[in-house]
């Protein structure tokens, strides 16, 4: 039985410390939170647990042996340093950390304390994602094109930071784990339209070592909320809509390819295949159960989970990026994974290979 | 009576023959096509008119008062100049030429000859875009902030220019017409996957001297059509989807302003405004009819088009701008209307004016 | 080639005057309408087919091969029974005639003047009934339990008859084409709001002698138009959305079955099977020019057309049925095909056969 | 504070369970189900509250003062009595008993005890259904016309009852709550199709005593979830689709006049108003919590809830009616409030009110 304690009672907290009472390896000890409403309430939800004003407070309760972070990006990393420190697993809320060389720091802390690391990029354990990653594991998609998502609604973040930190996160999770290469360069474009805060709506683009790109438009000022990403393979493409109800993900059999003309070699001719649309029955478990499941059989394995720091460091790292593009309206930002792999935007040709 | 001939009875030609067939003040008096089975189809739909395989021979008929051509976008100035020589008015589907240049020369005849000069803008008599302009004429939306658009399909476009000038297209003549400053700079990026073809996935995004932005998302290897449109202003948002049936417009009394903190200065808040969604009732008439009707009364009253030469020179020098920064990796293009003009991608604090 | 008169160019004759026009093998040749506005219109986009005020007069044309009529019921009779008369091919546009009465006399004038006779029942031709009727012949989904449609609308038909008459014929007409077994009762229960005008709301319900059941809700107070159809089968479901631009049949792979309980066997447990969804391909050609090909072919081969007027007469006797019981506040109407056909109905025990 | 224990920790005790333990003024400190695997999950979820495998014995325990119900139907009637005799205010899950008989005697026992007896008729408390009541209480729709839903999904009801009386319970507590006229008659067709169990499909017509109809398609064999919801009056129609995320509740200012026509008395025209459509803001608070703090309100002050046992009384009576007509192949059954309420299915002449 894996003793957790929750920090962070607010919006995504509840869900947290839900997840973790269904579990029957896991009993939720603790919950903290500044606000002693939001305690107070998280009384009523789960009657028995210590209710603790201070996360740190929380951290050193030795009856406690994992920590949950569900607070404001800034704090993420001294409560996660202190908790690794103090023996605790960790699970952090993403994004990880707010910086690049602070996530570093969780990396390393948890291989020094030999304690597991989670980042919480939830996605990764939605039915949705699970079945596309099988998928384009299988080769169904053929090689893969582009990733191009939507992903805004009304409401924002307040902790400082960008649109990206808040939703184009999820797609960098969900891309780290399952885009077959590497992201070799990444720029942003954006606006801010309130003094004193950050940019409400960007544009985020990463160039992948294998020419293939993805696109996330993040938009805290949209009227209505759409979660859509189309994923373009040589083979098939897919349309995931995270607001549908049913039939969230939907395999296209259509495509293109070149057809050798038979008429002249220099004339080449694009032809469209069109086909049927197939919608694939999705374990419809809660993402957030599985990843609470991930996050106690870590630890009762002492094996790293699925998305573990270093991939909620990848993550960061093309925040941070996206972010320095966004200050330098959209200049590209080199990766540094040698410019040798970079081979400008424009892809091999692929007709062929179709 | 104003007599036409129609030079091009490929995808869109069809259509301009059908409605300037049903004008009561027009009369389709030739047709002409490169391909003997598509002017054996037009003489099936159009019996009386004359089937001309030329379509200088066309232009050359001392029969016909005006030419609407609707060939490939590499032809249009030749054939547009030629006719405007002979003295014919001119009606050129979009964009209204392959280059600014061209474009310019072509508004340039006009003026000389005196004849009317219309570009296909098609769009522009839409009843949705028109009552888009009527919300945004009236100040419903507040101050325009940002028009973001997703124009994809599966289909290329045969001409050998990249898919912003057979998409995007639309986008920025609809911008032409109802967006209220001018623009100052462009970038693009986009990918190509064919040998020999170009760029069949582009982002293009123009920023305006008001510090508004437009973001237009061109795709075609895109599995489903989609043609979603949205406006944020500061006091309303629009959400336009062509492809839905009914309620193409929606408009949303939902926003976001600056609250005063009353604990602190210096801590600002912002608040959201969440409130009804309104449909307007949409004039249903074919876009193309209201585009038809446009050219025969700016004939018969010897006045400017609603989309007049100009407006389809300042739309080809947005797609020429764009092309220029996709093959420069996305890099900015200033448009040359004055850098004082242009300050930045950061809007001004727009907070309290809302 | 086929000399084509058509009578009445109001509401659908557009649509057949069109789709004839681009048969290769047909030619309209005259036009008929009672209003001298509607004949110029036609007249703009027919040019050189004669335009007659009288549809007698047009029967009469010797230049005529067939007669194709989009008049207001009431008057389909008398013109369709004179143009057999006159020796010439009839296609009627549905209902077939106003009465079961009319339907069988039109079905043996044809039978005795060796011409064809066809009924305009336009949806048997759409790709997606067509698909529909091939998966059924296939047996892919199994035995056929129930079929529902939704086909609802704001807007009446001026002729004096119930709504029925005017949508539910569609429906009549489609499980016509696709059902496997024969009508054996019918009821409908409905309202008025109007004095002096029909039904305006209205819910048929066919009874069939597999003990399958065929529900249609047809509604002119509708505020938005709905075109949704539901067959369920023992393997597999469909949902037919007409108003669906893309993927307008669904197939569900999901059903029902008895479990025998290894408990006991008189305790019976129903299990669901949830499966993929597929949307197959459709044929994407105008119905209506599927239906003008089939008239046109059904008389260059002197064969029976798909809808032959033994189609729509079996329509329209369903129509007479249903108006019946309505009027008789959805008193059940026995069909007369043997009260041994018709079991009540409660189905048999389909659940071993599943 | 009121101390509540929920009897049924199945399909739906588990969400009431949830709901009163976030009231501030109730606490759940007892939950019953037969199943320890059950018990056990509800001891994970509400820890501290009493574990009781008999329904019986957690009404006897003399700290409980509020009894919820969230058995199978045919169980309601003993626990509630019994509840009630023992001096128990009792809130029971639709539908409130299993025959009229039954739920009448509840409505006395509660009477006689002077205990709150509240009907589970969650749809009640739902913001959509709470804003169409406000739009018919200020009149906004006209008179009511008629109120049409599909409420359809695949999978059964293991009671042993039909289909009825698991999905049109809810159509009935709406309309019993919303609809201003008295139901004068009932009648329900359907189909059952495994050996042993009851109708899985029907379609339930309820007449008003002001001519208005009510129409219900309730199926278990359906493949998609449908919940949607026509309600037509003489002003503006409502479209009411449960299933959408955003802007369930659809209003359409369209609608149908008579026109007396200048030409001539008795020739009658039917014109139709085509307008805007809005969609109001609705509260998104849970359903459930508005239901459960009414139960709570209604103990703490003494007085009847919203839906009471007279209304859970009043819906159980039409179910019966309707099942009594589905096993009479669709007969009328006359509700016995006075034939001369009845005035036949053909309602008076509205268009003058228009």
């Amino acid at each position: 039985m894996v003793k957790i304690g929750v920090i962070g009672y607010g919006y995504w907290g509840p869900n947290l410390v839900r997840n973790f009472m269904e579990c029957e390896r896991a009993k939720v000890v603790a919950v903290s939170d500044g606000s002693a409403d939001r305690l107070a309430l998280a009384g009523r939800r789960a009657p028995g647990a210590k209710l603790i004003r201070s996360g740190f407070d929380l951290i050193h309760d030795p009856e406690i042996d994992a920590v949950v972070i569900a607070t404001p990006v800034p704090t993420h990393f001294e409560l996660a340093a202190e908790a690794l420190r103090c023996g605790k697993h960790v699970f952090v809320e993403k994004p990880l950390a707010a910086s690049a060389e602070q996530a570093r720091r969780l990396v390393d802390l948890a291989e020094k304390h030999r304690r597991v690391l989670m980042a919480g990029h939830v996605f990764v354990y939605a039915g949705a994602v699970r079945k596309i990653s099988e998928l384009i594991e299988a080769g169904d998609l053929g090689k893969l094109l582009y990733y191009d998502s939507v992903r805004i609604n009304l409401g924002l973040f307040q902790s400082g930071l960008d649109v990206m930190w808040d939703l184009a996160v999820h797609d960098l999770a969900i891309l780290d784990h399952i885009w077959k290469s590497t992201p070799v360069a990444v720029s942003a474009t954006g606006m801010k339209h309130f003094a004193g805060q950050p940019e409400d709506i960007a544009y985020l683009t990463v160039y992948y070592s294998d020419n293939s790109i993805a696109h996330v438009h993040v938009n805290w000022l949209a009227p209505m909320k759409i979660r859509r990403t189309l994923i373009g393979g040589s083979r098939k493409m897919v349309v995931y809509d995270d607001v549908e109800g049913a039939e969230k993900v939907k395999v296209y059999d259509k495509g293109v390819s070149i057809a050798e003309s038979p008429e002249a070699l220099y004339q080449m001719r694009v032809n469209y295949r069109a086909g049927d649309m197939f919608a694939p029955l999705l374990d419809n478990q809660e993402a957030l159960r599985g990843e609470a499941l991930e996050f106690i059989d870590s630890i009762e394995h002492g094996r790293k989970p699925l998305t573990d720091g270093e991939s909620g460091l990848r993550v960061v790292e093309l925040l941070e990026a996206a972010t320095q593009s966004l200050k330098n309206r959209g200049g590209v930002i080199d990766l540094g994974v040698g410019a040798d792999k970079f081979l400008g935007y424009i892809p091999q040709h692929i007709g062929t290979a179709v």
